[in-house]
């Protein structure tokens, strides 16, 4: 993997860069669309790569493990093969997912056990095989095992975890080091910053991990409940200390607003389920804000999904048919809404990243905010 | 619309002709996949006509007329226009949905009372009102208000609907007559023989039928639970009948094998709700057999999910990894199994033509037929 820093925006901490990888180039900043158990969910990898001009996608090690299992993806010869998907894959640790959807999780220094979601099978993650099951995987960048505490942990509770996760993150790298990727490319990994919503955690936790040495560091344990404001604030904290030649990845944010002001404050990767999971729900993302599209006031606007937008979907579809879709309960509103969801934040970073190498970020910005905002 | 007949075997009544209507052209024997309420589930458009390569698709009056309403569809410009389809649309009257979803329906010589199975309201549908139904949703082909009885009527019962039908048809042939189209195109009306399982009165009603002259004739009231046997027996019955230049259509017919063998009676258009809700299921059609996606024996079956068909969706995804799409309850399953079985159907239609106007129908046929009935 190698990444390329293009463009730093004076004005702000806006960054353009070139991430290479061995399934692709990943232009920065990027979205990365969630696809948590081998698929983004109602979309295939053709629309992924077509359509919504997907560069990159996340994959889950805590979802993949139980389902379909690893040596189901050792068979397939890696996640890419299983899925159909050639591009760039990136793999969450599963920490995540462990302290927000297992069961009766149990926390030690080696690794934490927990039941599964889905049948109540015990199993333990520890740093050590959590990279041996992304091995597997065979993700592009993997990630380190972390503990994610909640938005509204204290202080003590946010010391513990982001030490634990340093101390987790030495052996991660370790344990990278000692073994050999499975499918004739080479994999990164990736360190995660924790200190919970305090600045001296956030540095501490920033500083110890780049004296590490990371090939990019990702940002975890925001956007978990806490303010708005606190979130931007603990970016900011983590990107003035990060060095400027490693990408920063702000995991599970956020709303187009939140990518954005991230983006001014020098973060280069996102993914979040907002798209695709509040697609399904009926809310869509336009380049003329944001609709509910169950609302009545939709019945009978035969005006395309995103007049804004070129593509199959947001120029064949009229509002008033996907509301029907909705409301009719057809799957086919779900694939549409997903699609011009992902397809808005990706043309959401695209637009970004072209104002950032012309020098109008900031101006860009201030533009775009609300007319993404607006409830329609 | 204009029927030309193209080639009719010399061993069996198979038929190859062309189908022009004001939307494209439809060639023979041809599957409509079924888009009940406005869109065919989980598949676009778009994969319609690149992937599945259909040429003519099905909606439905009862569906289309509860949901969105016609006023929406009115507005929109007919159906085409509001689910962004432009080619062939085939619209079923809506009696079948009437005796089969409806609630508390009451028949009388005007029409046919009935209560919405989404909210309980009352409607009712009447041979002229059907048809000016059909004239808002902009079907090239419109379909005749009929009674469909059940499988397992009494002679008298299917003499009591054939007869009915009969009158309901003529009604519908003058309000037909009398209203012209609203979108600047030609519709045609077709009109459906009745007659349960009864030879005599399935002869009755195609001879009246074909008295009033249609453009087209549907076969109605089979697969509704009567023996396989008695519905090809009913099938000849009638194409011994209907003229040899007007198209045939055998309504909610079938299985691929049931297919093959109504082609080789003489009929030339099919639609049914198997490749699409059986898909949805699980139940998935190749070129090798019927197969079971949930089955544990396709868990590391990293083969095709079709060897035989080209295409997208064949060739990509593996059955292992249809199979965990399925296991997890991933929409991406019920999209893939979808397309698949409709490109099989359309893939067989296709091949059946061209077998058909080489001369070779029925050697294909009874070489095909246990090669697609296979359960693997």
């Amino acid at each position: 993997m190698r990444f390329t820093l293009e463009y730093v925006d004076s004005e702000t901490r806006a960054r353009a860069g070139r991430l290479e990888t061995p399934h692709g180039v990943v232009e920065t900043p990027m979205f990365m669309p969630v696809g948590t158990v081998g698929s983004v969910k109602a979309v295939s990898p053709r629309e992924l790569r077509r359509d919504v001009g997907a560069q990159i996608i996340l994959g889950n090690t805590y979802h993949l493990y139980l389902r379909p299992g690893l040596e189901v993806l050792r068979q397939a010869g890696g996640l890419h093969r299983f899925m159909g998907w050639d591009g760039p894959i990136l793999t969450d640790s599963g920490g995540f997912q462990v302290f927000s959807l297992a069961a009766l999780r149990k926390l030690s220094e080696e690794g934490v056990w927990f039941q599964s979601h889905l049948d109540g099978s015990r199993h333990l993650f520890t740093p050590e095989n959590v990279i041996d099951y992304q091995r597997v995987i065979g993700a592009d960048i993997m990630m380190v095992l972390d503990e994610c505490p909640p938005g509204d942990a204290s202080l003590e509770a946010a010391r513990r975890a982001h030490e634990l996760t340093l101390r987790w993150a030495e052996r991660s790298k370790r344990r990278f080091e000692e073994t050999a990727p499975l499918y004739g490319y080479e994999q990164a990994l990736f360190a995660i910053v924790q200190g919970g919503v305090f600045p001296e955690l956030r540095r501490e936790s920033a500083r110890a991990l780049v004296a590490m040495d990371f090939p990019g560091y990702a940002i975890g344990g925001l956007s978990v409940g806490e303010p708005t404001e606190l979130m931007y604030e603990m970016v900011e904290v983590v990107t003035e200390i990060l060095p400027a030649d490693r990408p920063r990845y702000l995991m599970g944010v956020g709303t187009p607003a939140n990518l954005l002001e991230n983006i001014a404050r020098g973060v280069d990767l996102f993914d979040c389920v907002m798209p695709t999971r509040n697609g399904r729900n009926g809310t869509i993302f336009t380049t003329e804000g944001i609709l509910n599209i169950r609302n009545r006031k939709w019945q009978t606007d035969f005006s395309p999904l995103d007049p804004g937008l070129d593509g199959y979907v947001s120029q064949t579809f009229t509002k008033a048919y996907v509301r029907h879709l909705f409301q009719a309960g057809e799957i086919l509103g779900l694939q549409i809404a997903t699609l011009q969801n992902l397809s808005f934040y990706l043309w959401l970073m695209r637009e970004a990243r072209r104002a950032i190498l012309e020098g109008r970020y900031r101006s860009w910005m201030n533009e775009m905010l609300p007319r993404i905002s607006r409830r329609l």
